[in-house]
């Protein structure tokens, strides 16, 4: 899902004679000879021992060493950052070349060789303690702060000072994601990669772009690639998600160009949307703007996978509503269409196997059947009161009921789509975002009460 | 120096009616109730007491304690982002017509009551060395990591979440330094803005921007304002340092629109100026572009003091070193001509007596008198062989021989002005960037020796 | 082909009740008082019978009568420029939504009763003769002048006044021009308009844009609705021919904003190309641009049919040859890979009868077959010898040729489409634009001598 | 007033070399050998002649001949308008440094020889009389006018058609001008400039942009110089006028790139203003836009002399009226202070000598003299009943006056600069726009009537 231009640029093709000849940085030499800055002194040789017990395709012990000493060449105290950033880069160059091993031995080099060196943190630790309480606290909590600052922080910070740097950090933990749960050792790197993302993508360094037909067609291109909730069949389908009634936003950041990290899209109509269908119907003539009450949130896509962690969805959809209602003062209805993908699979576990049977062509049930109704008090029960460590077990409940939506209104064949069958037996759901209310939403449900609708309310009974 | 746009917007006029009926933020009430996230436990008590020793302008003790609750309120877990940027806001507003005395005890308050939590730090830190070794210790890094992330950098960040607020956030640290010396109970704040402020204006988010006579009035204006080296006098005078043979760069930040964190003043001539006067002179005709060989960075300055600690000049001179051999591939040499502000000063403490009396009317001393020869080799011997703690004492030696840069010049009555008279006797400094020498010189200077030219070697002797 | 964007966005549906109720104008009452301007005072009761010869769906007397009066209320002297403008729009509003029998009625007003004052135009041309040789014939040329800016003129003018004018009245002529041999009625109207057309479509107000993937979605789409030599096909089609080793440039006119009035799809490569096929290919890896000698202009298309008698194509070529030597500094040769449209029905009228039956399959002759050697003895003499009233007969030949250019090479089976076989058995022609030779080719064309090289010149002993 | 740039580029410097060695466009040989297109056969002999009667600095009758060559090189029918437009700028080179004389000398070549072909004029117009009421009307029509576009038309749009050129024709046109008293042979050449920049500089092909403080500096330079009503003395005082109260727009036309063509100063108040001081005060606080109900237009300054007769002004204020009530929909008046330039002028020729001599330091007058009186009924009367062949005589009068506003009020002691008093002893005079009569009182004018308030009205019995 995450973009990997970056990385793709190289392939692996020129894998397999890089490591002897690389690293191509011209301080290969005097940073190899400099003693590693930090946590080097205490286990370098142990460390690099335990990471070289990888396959034929990892790097050679030699390769190792110089890749570390590459590594430590990009944070070494006595180059300026432009320097470093240029060391950096030429590490990135040989990484887009590395196989896929390399890569792991690389990952593991930044996440096990560059913590916080022992003995200064501990130096700084005691001497804290001391001071709390005294005049010097507040400098022994300084200096404290300092020695926690671990290399690999500076590291990372080397890499993203290249213009394309940024682009390699967030492709890098992409890679690196999928393989934490099997190698534990990469977690530091993650939560490193992690934090700064934390820092560097704050909302309050996004900017909120509209995306429209006049925007690029490599933009345009990019939502038919990332959507993730209800596909994007072709350029017919996407120009009618941008036409007159309809809005797009997306988050943008300065050091990823181009790239959307999240887009909403939003339909205005004159009424709560009980159904997926006429909004992707490309033939449909779009709705008078002058009558629109009511936007609909229909579908929003994340699109790094790097920035897991990093949350954009709660204020991309604030802003959002800010922006539409300076643009449409008439606007007082803000809700989604949602799918509720884990309905089918926790109903599996849970429902009774009639129900079950029943409902296996629910499309087709009657309108007065009674399946029909308890499916609906099923779906309202999955979403309303099943909690998992407090929060919605449903993932789009989760993040929206998180954001202070309540739950107002399950729709009946809402998402006739395959997916939408298998997923929700074709079952949408409105959450609606009361402006006035979203906090005491959130407040209710960290004492771990969904807000729904009265609505709502009565399937629960 | 720094901007205080921001903070001057309110005035003191409102200060006095606002800590009885502020803080405007809605939800006041609530966050008031909460219990303060961290560190409250053990000593919110005894800490707003000590901070209660100030004088009759300051905040009542209830103001105090409604003003704690404010800015609890905006790191509360369990409000959204938005809206804890929202109440930082309208902290901010209460701020800008907060009295001094107010804004003291609103520092202490962010500096005192947002440390660490200290159980939890002190369960993660024993947990952690159990780990050490052990498969765990990765993991264990990162819980001791994020302990260490105190409510007081959540706050902040909250700050940076409304538009104005890096403004704001700025503004404050460049009120706040001046108090750090007579308060050490400040130290934690600043450190905190310091290590924010470094991440959030790494030079990778930094852009690069020309200014020229074609830039918005209002931001030549600004050049006028922060112009540290050479005071610029009036609008030609400006104009001309934006004239065809000059070139002027800036780095700006997305968050401190129109605002140039640095700036620095090039002229492009045929051969290394030993005079500022005529680069000075609005009615000097501008040199010839293509004959150019040679580039004079006779002007750096920063801007925001704010931003103390965050040192953007290294990277803006090899930035601007790029850019202009792009345009003008005939470049060779790229020189300053700098002033030597500790000159007079260190002569005073160190030159014998005869000598600084010579020295009294330096412009006129005859060509051939020993007293030049001698105060240049003074000067010489000033530049580099004094150091302070490894680093030369002149300011802006400092600056340009950390960058790698090496003394290449020494010109007489090069600054004839009578703050260059003050200065250093009328003389002026070449720093020489010699591209490929820059690390070299930068790893001789870490070993104690400078960096010069045989000219000025010859002076040494 | 020509835009109608304009004309659309009312429609046929509200025409029937407009000439009753409408014109729109506030201005119908006072305008209708006041004695048309000009050409009125002779011919407006006959003239207005003339045109009241059409049928049902035309105006009636009474709304033709009033549509005058609109009319001649917008160039009323005594109205600023300003309320003129507000008047036409009016018109303009009226007319999207008028038929087309309607708006016939309304060209034929325009074009009849705005024409110069003949009275006036008599005493300036009779002063004119008096004052030839005298001092006063500067003074009274300037006078005959005057008297020949016609009415129409003016009201042109002012229906370019409103933004959407310019829009209006290109869509206007786009629509008329089909009708004018059946009509020569609206001959003036036609001529006024290209004459405006000329002026304010002067290359010098045209901006050189280049089109790329990165262009706005919006305008792609007009290159895949427009392209008139090699019909775009799907999106994956059109982002091939912006690939990397291709170029789109377009010109753009402010008052016809986001509309390529004309625009060229070059391929940069290594030779001259002998084929279509490759430049098609959506799966051809892009060549590589280190390595281009040879810019391939391979398509050409006008999209304004109402700008038809304005010229583009030269000052676009030679626009874009400056534009891509000063990004390209290699590229030596710039060429084109044309098809020559008129070939087989010129063919089908001179060659004897045996030759077009055996050119029937002409893909598939084998490649020493006398036929091919015929058939390219044919195309050369085609190309080079057959002109019309000093012109070269074929339409692109003709274009190219009156540029400058000459006649490289003729490509057999460059263009196997079923189109590409229709117009020329297959066969495309490169034109060579040898910058250094242009006005000598137009200077030989003059003389009635088309410009080949020698491979050309042997094909046509 | 109007800007040189483009001319004084050159200088007069290479102006005696210039005529010999030059024209530098590379089809001077050619293009003497071509026959003058069209005027040339009948009186290129004599006209010549004509031509050199002038004196020393002018130029030779050699290159009096090479000049014309060279002009006719640039309409030659057989080059491309790429080439032509190529030529017109090696012209306009050598043009640049050209003596006063040989500037002279150049305009009656543009002037007398490139006039339309009288023989071809005749025979289309016999045809046209001919055809007149028969079926080929129109297309006779059409020659006519085709054959009245004469050479000197294509002559300066191919002049327009590099990208300096534009810049070229309006300055060459600024010089002429004051020289065609003297030599009326230029009227022609003056004529056609005039008549083609009505067309390129029509209101529909200008862009309307506010200037505020955050424009280019550039630009503000020359609100600085152009200023035409109440000068701009400083930084300080165009910064003042650029204030939040106020806003400044221009027209600007995209061929003289960063040059407002006109400009308009409003300050937004809470009444009409009666004195020019406060709104000049560089002291004063900005007024609260919150309460503006009142566009005070207090200065409208052309900046190119060389586009007389092509007015700008009407539009501009109805224009900036229009952009204002968009973003202050509370404003209720669109109202002037504006000089009255003429009033002394006409009371030393009109009024009573005692009465002047009492107006002798108005300033100082008694606030309830009966000379105040007396001279604003002289105003009053100058303004509302001077007429001159049916408009206003004053020359600020008969710009708003056309523009259809009426004569709100007039200010004792309105502008007390020695300007003011000398032009108007100090009065000023309120101009009001009131949209909905602007058209009324447009036709009261050309009835021969001035539009005036009561309170004026009070002042004429």
């Amino acid at each position: 899902m995450g973009a990997r231009e970056w990385l793709s640029r190289g392939g692996r093709a020129a894998a397999a004679a890089a490591p002897a000849s690389a690293p191509a940085s011209p301080s290969a030499a005097s940073a190899a000879a400099a003693p590693a800055p930090s946590a080097a002194a205490r286990s370098t040789g142990e460390r690099l021992k335990a990471t070289l017990r990888r396959g034929p395709e990892a790097l050679s012990p030699r390769a190792l060493r110089r890749t570390l000493a590459e590594l430590q060449g990009v944070v070494d105290g006595r180059v300026s950052e432009v320097e470093g950033a240029r060391r950096a880069e030429a590490l990135a160059t040989w990484y887009a070349a590395a196989s896929p091993e390399e890569r792991h031995d690389c990952w593991l080099l930044m996440s096990e060789h560059f913590g916080p060196d022992q003995a200064q943190v501990r130096a700084a630790r005691e001497a804290y303690e001391k001071a709390l309480g005294t005049p010097d606290e507040a400098q022994a909590e300084i200096r404290l702060r300092r020695a926690y600052v671990s290399p690999r922080t500076r590291l990372l910070q080397r890499f993203s000072g290249f213009p394309a740097g940024m682009r390699f950090l967030v492709d890098l933990r992409a890679e690196l994601l999928p393989r934490l749960k099997a190698d534990k050792r990469l977690l530091p790197l993650d939560a490193e990669l992690e934090s700064l993302f934390s820092t560097w993508f704050d909302v309050g360094f996004l900017e909120l772009r509209r995306i429209s037909w006049d925007s690029p067609a490599s933009l345009i291109e990019k939502l038919i690639k990332y959507e993730a909730v209800h596909d994007i069949r072709s350029w017919a389908d996407v120009k009618n998600r941008l036409d007159s009634d309809r809005r797009c936003y997306g988050f943008f950041h300065q050091r990823l160009e181009g790239e959307p990290l999240i887009f909403v899209e939003v339909a205005l109509t004159d009424a709560i949307s009980d159904s997926i269908t006429p909004l992707l119907d490309e033939g449909a003539a779009p709705s008078d703007l002058a009558k629109a009450t009511t936007a609909i949130f229909y579908s929003i896509s994340n699109t790094q996978t790097g920035l897991k962690g990093v949350s954009f969805g709660d204020a991309l959809i604030k802003r959002v509503v800010e922006t539409l209602k300076d643009e449409f003062p008439r606007l007082k209805t803000f809700c989604t269409l949602s799918p509720i993908p884990g309905l089918r699979g926790w109903m599996a576990k849970n429902a009774p196997a009639d129900l079950l049977q029943a409902l296996d062509d629910p499309l087709h049930l009657p309108a007065k059947s009674p399946q029909r109704a308890q499916l609906l008090a099923w779906a309202a029960r999955y979403l309303a009161r099943e909690l998992e460590q407090g929060k919605p077990c449903d993932p789009v409940a989760r993040f929206h009921l998180g954001n202070g939506a309540r739950v107002e209104r399950l729709n009946w064949a809402a998402d006739p789509s395959p997916k939408g069958v298998k997923q929700s037996y074709g079952l949408m759901v409105n959450y609606l975002y009361d402006l006035k209310r979203l906090d005491r939403h959130r407040a209710m449900l960290a004492q771990g009460r969904v807000a729904v609708s009265s609505q709502v309310e009565s399937l629960l009974d």
